[in-house]
């Protein structure tokens, strides 16, 4: 199968991989734009003020307007009294000229009338029987914006390159602008390739290994993000023929194409003699962990970069590499909240001889933001939201030391590092307990994993269940007790009673991991069972069909149950009345939340603490099996 | 005139004024947008997985499905050899089974056929002809990614009040969410009032005082970059009846109603009229400088805020007090670069008794960020762009020391401070060199007061001509020479030849500003008239029509003649070609780019020096009158 696989044997650097990218045009021309729709786009050209701002001599106060002279001299004891001649407001053309020994009441922002060259502040002034009394003297000039003032006409307003932001819309509208001359949008086609891939709402057939197509949304959505417009095109599978059509189809139509989506050998196979064939690969494969299987070419008047198949990988790949060149061809400066420093958690080892970008998670204490590492493989989707970046490693590192500065390039300018990092069992209480807190993360990691990071010193809390085998420095924040036993479906048919029956009949069951607090609540009960019968847990556990095909989510065993997949699932009494399902109760167990000792005060936390106090009552109300 | 106007004798606390504000209701529904639209929203709910990731055991490499135990004690030199009964690629359902003592092909991504519990890589194997050669023994699930090791169906997936960036938007995609539950986005509805105001791009009669609407724009985008949807209103002059038709037209459709625009007194007084009558008013005027006049209350379901007239302040009170209150609506999270800290380069007196926004411009330099207040006065839309945020100053501040660490809110999380800060003359060629700078500020503030500037050290450089009347340390980066003399109608239709016909004959002129190096070069060549005549200078100038109305941009007085009012005005020969006037010369000027000596490192001064270089020849070849 692998005779027409393309291998990657001369890989190039990441900044190889940089250049290539830079050499590619993936500017659009530029364009006009509404200045109702200019925010967030950047000047193509200079603007100079066509007119000058203010277009007349304006009163800046509410007031008389006088000629100066006639005031010199006055103050409070001696006010000049001048005869009024008229009114001028803001918007109107002034009917009325300003003689000597006269004055015009005017209102901010009106046109000072023909020989008037001062305005006078009416708080200043009173009415009189013999005409309004000027309590002071105002030189010419005084409370006057001349023409020009403020933008003269002819005058650097903005430059090229410039952002629009609010205020330059702003300065734009006061000389008139309405239509703006902007960079265009750099659109970047998206081709999906892979067999198996569905688009999101449309139905999976899972039988066929069919899976929901994540990085065209991904990828589409850092395309946007990074100041471009996405174009997604259909899903490719691994037919030349039609492969050319899509890829040539998207080059004709956008200024770059980046295909992604499939982990297919094959896909990438024929995407690569798509692309040798009606374009020119300038490069194949960089030296990076993950990238490795990276593309950079032109298809036709196109630039085409290929993504790495993985989610994860693909969002690396494409916000080291891409991103940066489509914010550029749009104009825009690197943003400036695209990475953080911080201290690394724990030590990583290295030394694979090629830069890796290591994806890594947040969590911020009072002494700075620690940095630790994601590795759930690069297959899994869970990867992108459990990390927040990547650390760039150079090849030549062999290991990053506890402690050690690194800097953080976030997967997005908007990631920010999570309120509160959490690890252990899942739980439904739990879950929306979480729902009260502003940026959770939690990792359900079981109880086993969560007493032994939490003595690490990595999350700020563990929600742990079942017997302890380790001491763990915490502070206590509360808890919970839940209702477990078996999910049967419903109306147990089986007639099942409880674990007995597992061991001594035909039943197939759907077991837990053997880091959760659950299963160790089922061996706790297994143990009983073969303390009574005077043989080994062992024995009981080797005639359970099913006890190590072990599923994940707290609701796992109960879905397989409900898919007819097992007779008895390890679960909740909460899962089973969620799911409609019958339930045979083997105990109740505690679930408690400890906190890390040193971050008792921090913000998560504390929120985390007050849901426990305020929502607790109300979430025991909607589960079944849980009080306090 | 100021019978019916609204006095704020009763002033509020800054703190008040928030709290008025958040006591508003101005949450949208929520809403539902689809997954493609989804970036950059805030979840409204928790989203639980509907579905295992993956949905079935899935082979996570190439090679060959087998039954693990076939592969026990198997090695380099004692390979197990299997059959191979079948392949299964990604995206097919297997029509094969592994029955022990067999293989089936499979690619990465496809489906474990029923029997095979392991995946042996392809680079471990050999095809033979006695069958395939497996050259190392697996475990049971090794290479294998077995449904729900991913994202377990049931799990948390993403909790409320996250926010979706393209990694979130990747997990929906991996769970086939297509229509994706979002907060709503909250309306806002800017009324401008005033008759003065015309919209961009209509027509602009300045002989009726007519001026452009500012703030409706710059709100407008204040309020979509604060994650609301501005709704721009017809503008309402102080007719009552239009006005409350609008208001209330405008409540009805939005959630928070904003009014804007104008700086007349009884435009204000009739919206006051209008809330008091058809809302309530919580609060009129705050205690800070600007803003004042600013009024919090509701009008029918709606929200409602009176933003100030003038540009600058209407900014500064929408970022201080409104754009929280949209985010908060939408669920968005403060943006992290909204503020800057920074110390003020030079002493600023206050001592107001009220709490002052104080707009500042910032200057970066090596040892961090330099804060100048910027005072042009309300009125000035340039104070738009000439600032970048506001510091607050207690009402109990009396002075901020030079050196003095404050905290600037930007006028936006786009705001960025320039990359060069220059002051001093106005020049056509210095406006094009400008173009090749990434970000820069330049403040035409004059030759005399660039020095005095450059001298106090706040900005990199100072663009000055004309004689120096005072020592400043400084690096010349280079310049040039500019003709300068009177502008005139073309064709010189008065025959002017140079300045002694202004003194002598009547001619009206325009002229600079004390401030400007082209009036210190006119007032030498008067200097030296009245020196030949044995005349005082201001025997002169007192005989020139015109010579102290002066205007401020280097093309003004050019603009002047061509309007037809003046005979003559101060400038340059490129400016009367580039207006297609005639020109009389009276000589040429040195142009100098100074700079700081603390900042010649400075990437913008560097990025001016290279200019200069490297585009100074176009520049000159483009403009009349100019030269190295």
């Amino acid at each position: 199968m692998s005779d027409g696989r393309q291998e990657f044997h001369d890989l190039k650097s990441p900044a190889e991989a940089r250049d290539a990218i830079d050499s590619l045009d993936l500017s659009p021309a530029d364009e006009t734009v509404p200045l109702d729709e200019a925010r967030g786009r950047v000047l193509a050209e200079r603007i100079d003020a066509g007119l000058d701002v203010p277009g007349f001599d304006r009163a800046s106060m509410d007031g008389y307007a006088v000629r100066a002279e006639d005031t010199f001299g006055a103050d409070e004891a001696d006010p000049a009294v001048l005869e009024q001649v008229g009114s001028v407001h803001a918007g109107a053309e002034p009917d009325v000229r300003v003689d000597p020994g006269t004055c015009a009441e005017i209102s901010t922002g009106a046109v000072m009338p023909p020989g008037a060259d001062a305005v006078v502040m009416v708080e200043r002034t009173d009415e009189t029987a013999d005409g309004v009394a000027i309590r002071t003297s105002v030189a010419p000039g005084d409370n006057v914006m001349v023409a020009g003032a403020d933008v003269a006409a002819g005058s650097r307003a903005l430059g090229p390159g410039t952002l629009l932001t609010p205020r330059e819309i702003g300065l734009l509208s006061a000389l008139g602008v309405d239509e703006v001359p902007v960079r265009g949008t750099p659109t970047v086609g998206i081709v999906s390739t892979g067999d198996e891939l569905v688009r999101p709402g449309e139905t999976l057939r899972s039988e066929a290994g069919q899976i929901y197509d994540v990085n065209s949304y991904t990828i589409a959505a850092g395309v946007e993000e990074a100041g471009g417009e996405a174009v997604l095109y259909p899903h490719a599978g691994d037919d030349y023929d039609e492969m050319e059509r899509l890829l040539v189809e998207a080059a004709e139509e956008c200024d770059l194409v980046l295909s992604s989506g499939s982990t297919s050998a094959s896909a990438v196979d024929v995407i690569y003699r798509v692309i040798e064939s009606e374009g020119e690969l300038l490069l194949h494969g960089v030296s990076v962990k993950p990238g490795k299987p990276m593309l950079v070419g032109h298809l036709e008047d196109s630039a085409y970069v290929g993504l790495p198949g993985y989610p994860v990988s693909a969002l690396t790949i494409f916000r080291t590499f891409v991103a940066p060149a489509i914010r550029a061809a749009a104009g825009l400066p690197a943003p400036q909240t695209a990475a953080v420093e911080g201290r690394m958690a724990v030590q990583e080892r290295y030394g694979e001889g090629r830069t890796r970008l290591m994806p890594v998670g947040l969590v911020e204490t009072d002494e700075g933001t620690l940095v630790y590492p994601v590795d759930k493989g690069s297959g899994a989707t869970t990867s992108l939201v459990e990390a927040d970046g990547v650390v760039e490693v150079d090849a030549d590192t062999a290991y990053l030391a506890e402690g050690e500065s690194v800097t953080v390039q976030l997967f997005s300018p908007d990631v920010r590092a999570p309120t509160l990092l959490g690890v252990g069992e899942d739980d439904p209480a739990l879950s929306r307990l979480l729902d009260h807190l502003e940026r959770p993360r939690y990792l359900d990691v079981g109880s086993r994993q969560a007493r032994r990071r939490l003595r690490d010193g990595v999350p700020d809390v563990a929600v742990v269940t079942g017997p302890s085998d380790r001491d763990v420095s915490a502070v206590d924040l509360g808890g919970w007790r839940r209702e477990w036993g078996l999910v049967v479906p419903d109306g147990n048919p089986d007639a099942i009673t409880g674990v007995a029956d597992l061991v001594d009949r035909d039943l197939r069951v759907s077991n837990r991991s053997r880091d959760s607090g659950l299963r160790a609540s089922l061996d706790a009960e297994l143990d009983a069972l073969a303390s009574d019968r005077g043989v080994d847990r062992r024995d009981l556990t080797d005639a359970i069909d099913g006890y190590e095909l072990t599923v994940k989510g707290f609701e796992s065993p109960a879905r397989k149950v409900l898919a007819g997949d097992a007779d008895a699932g390890l679960g909740l009494r909460a899962t089973a009345q969620a799911l409609d399902c019958g339930f045979v109760p083997l105990g109740t167990e505690s679930v408690r939340v400890l906190a890390n000792p040193d971050r008792t005060e921090k913000t998560g936390v504390k929120q985390l603490e007050s849901a426990l106090d305020t929502h607790f009552d109300d979430i025991v109300a909607s589960l079944a099996g849980v009080e306090r």
